[in-house]
């Protein structure tokens, strides 16, 4: 890779129904699952509620306000994609609308987590198509500058390769490395059942530091319990 | 204090009927009215709308990205309060989720103020569970560091005591300290009352400069009021 | 001006129907239409959804954390304004609220763009109010500090002057020089027309690539479109 | 101007002598004297220490990440001229280095404010050439897009135009608008000599509070003057 | 205090000896001794290098943009002192510069302790007044809004009473509480001690994970020692 | 990987003489001559001036708040590494001083880039260990939480792998993936030549415009060139 710019057209992806259980597992399973990584991080928000979305990767390299390389993601996509936009510095520009959005629907692509802004939010989310970004803004992006599709990027501090799963609901965006997909589905579902039944004893009102036996750990690490401030 | 960590079983509250009373006079007022103090400032925001709620603070003092302490708090929370989270640094860790909510609400627990961040905030949202949170995040938290319950904590520029009166809406968090709660409802009471009066005058179209006595003091001020840009 | 604080009472604005029309047109479009100018940045966003709004820029320049000038500012407005508030320094003052906001709507003002902060957004939302802030906070103003109305501010990285043109809607606030009024609304019909074309063809499949015929220019740039990366 | 891009290549600049002068008053003092304006805020900090500067400001309007326009505007500058660099939007971009400070000194430019960010710092500071700048980065620049040279810009909320005055030292940067340079150098020369008078009793262990006659003042605000906290 | 303001003349100080000798232990040493506890954050960073301070705590509340109090602070201020300055909301102006140090350094203070901005920074340097502030900022202040001196403020997350430890250096502000001072030096001290039997050690090549017996707990805790990438 | 935690002794590293060479020609030279890739962007800054480095990259993913695994990591390091402290969330705890600068330069370690804080920094200083780091911060870490030595990890948008080269400037710090490190070496090598001739034809007045062919370039984009604004 080094110093070309490059378009890859096909990349290999998950099987579908993995990435769509990981999709609708939530974000917070997920990456609990696989070891509490994969998080893009608080500012990599959706635009939207009440959304849950697992696709593949499609990624793009841009540089800051240049969206040439949106444009030429698109055909690179296929049903089930969602597209990851990285940017090669901080940028705010709204390089992404809903004229992308109608293109990207068109062929199924199922969401957009952008590094940088999208615009057109009332369009976009009257359209029913799901955005995670960094920022919300109108400024306008321009087409001049040569980057990549489907190479390897990192966003919110997360190497993503093209293909891996992409899980995004109200929480932000977790990635799963696509060769941990099927590992990471057997792990999320684990957890899920475990959570049930959690769920189940806190409701009636069993309190988490006896059911996670942290009573004894607080007791261990100093951790003093009293009556009243009196106590101290 | 100093360097020990403590869980603080009993606190004081306040009367009952006056923490509802001033949680339902929303957080401007009741800042007003006290001397424009307590306010949490604007990163602790709500995750919810429409929402007001006043209760009495169960204080937490965490290390960041370590959620043991809440797990040590909820056997601490009576029916009526807002768990109050701190941490000893900043922290975007998500060390609250639906699981926790579920065990405070089966304590009668009002909400939450959480210096971190929380995660399933789609569940925490249908659940009906309110938060005021500096982020929202999925990333996990670990169970290792010892903290205290119950101690004095300072968050967003206002120190807060176990027992204090915690007033959220949709501008944010205000505290009113327990001691002061007779005074500050008599205050945001008188303040609700004027405000009742003054509202009507503008809306039947008198200026805020007339009512409240300005234009003298703008003058006084050495403010010129001119006709137009031609007479600068 | 230098170091005089004025009041002006009476400004030009610009026509009605041109207000409107580019008000409704959308903040990205009149941003593009008149060459990526006069966006306030992200910072500056809506506290409300689904609203769009057109308006003449009635100015105000306050010191931070005081409101006095909103309130002399009240009475130099007019049916179709919306308030612009511009700050001398960054502030999270709540200056503004639902009393303020019940003023400008007995006077016909359409929002208000804050520099600073407001509250109350939970009766701003239910009176109907537009406002775009930099934060929401119910931090409390004093009102002893002189400023200026109706004089040019600068906010967000943009120069406005009295009787300009304000568009906002969810992507944020665009700002139209007064004087560039006509000609800003033929580039955006242009735009509109024309975005209206290239939306039903991107609906029907065509590629952005090709459509703004920049595939060639990719291949210029030095842009390799391979098949897998493999071919790397 | 509009949508169209341009180089100007000659402007006017104000009377030397005073240019000088303004600089060597230092930021605060003149920022005082033309009644607190003109300070383009903390963010646009020096990269060096004990440096004081004063010049003509040539400006250039960029797209991030571009510095083409930086190139643009070399041979508009003369002895004395301060290169004024604002961006569309927000920018990490180093595009600024010792190789273009090279091509300024060759042209008698006395420092460049930049609004996104400068590298090779090591070589700035030994070359001598003052920067004031938002950040410090060796992120590289492209030279794709176009913008403008010597046409009006806005930074750290001001607006500046070809031809105004550059004050920069360790406090950051202040512009003073190029006809009122008179003006200012008269009401900064004034606050030099009060304050000179000023300093000399405050070392003498005069209180300021009464010097400035705020003890009275402080009285009418209602504070209160207590000799202990008993007394409260 | 309430919705009162007050300047409180005399407070209570803690033993000079033992503010020197926690001045000169070095922030970092002072807030692990006393639990870790005090720091005001890296946001409250020196504008000078090499310097270590140690006073008490005279406390200024001020509104943002005003520095009335802090003239009214002055004459409250023995020798020894450190100012401290807090704001009821977030501000970036220079409210303190030259004059007002040669004032504080006219009296015997020791240093500013700013939770908003100063200015005259090469002058502050130059007279070796030393500053921990969060900005630097030459924005002018006012002197029109009442505030309190030496009353409980909380700044960086620490609430400071008048007449607590203030120590500086290079790393920022630490506080400790007036009656905890004994206490903390003799943490301190001990602390310093064992440190300085550490460093010999590891100079000599022993490793931290030997000394402090963490190899042990690492693999309790579940980490692998593997001796290169291709175990895993 | 995916979730354990593991501690790699031993690990590839590039040729001693490469990296020096690296090292010494400076981050920008270096980020520019790799495709303008590696930077880890402005926030990770030298507490010192004036030093250059080049270093093989030893790695360490931590909790924050717990330099645990920064203490696992010295008997990893030989002389001519440098270490890179990466955190899975972020960070202002200073978990790093004096000691483990001590503990470090026994073994030859040449600095640390820290995705955190670092303390003590007076003495690092004078010790002459450089460092690059987010936050200067005196907040103290625990050492409870398990994390990994030498794995891939993110930093500042770079995924970095051990033995990976890193350079440091008073710019911030670029890294080299360690299987470019010699073709790395020679583009810096043909960039820095060029520039020395670039740089003695912009001393002798040449313009940056002309040498690299930007006129017309500038002329094609549409840019005019005019000699006054009056042409306008």
């Amino acid at each position: 890779m080094r110093d070309r710019h490059v378009v890859i057209r096909n990349i290999e992806r998950a099987d579908a129904a993995t990435v769509d259980q990981l999709g609708s597992a939530g974000t917070a399973t997920v990456h609990e699952a696989i070891g509490r990584r994969g998080y893009l991080g608080p500012e990599l928000a959706p635009i939207q509620r009440d959304v849950r979305v697992g696709g593949s990767a499609v990624t793009v390299l841009s540089h800051p306000g240049d969206n040439l390389m949106i444009h030429a993601a698109v055909e690179c996509c296929r049903p089930g994609d969602v597209l990851v936009v990285a940017v090669t510095a901080p940028s705010i520009h709204g390089g992404f609308g809903d004229l992308l959005a109608t293109s990207l629907m068109a062929r199924g692509v199922r969401g957009l987590v952008m590094d940088a802004a999208v615009r057109d939010t009332m369009d976009l989310r009257e359209m029913g198509f799901p955005v995670w970004t960094r920022h919300v803004s109108c400024q306008g992006a321009v087409k001049n500058t040569p980057g990549s599709v489907n190479v390897p990027v990192v966003m919110g501090g997360v190497a993503i390769h093209p293909g891996d799963i992409v899980c995004g609901d109200d929480d932000g965006v977790v990635v799963v490395p696509r060769d941990e997909a099927d590992w990471a589905l057997e792990k999320t579902n684990e957890r899920l059942s475990r959570e049930a039944g959690t769920r189940a004893r806190l409701e009636a009102g069993e309190l988490g530091l006896d059911l996670y036996g942290l009573r004894d750990k607080a007791v261990e690490l100093g951790i003093e319990f009293l009556d009243s401030a009196d106590d101290l």
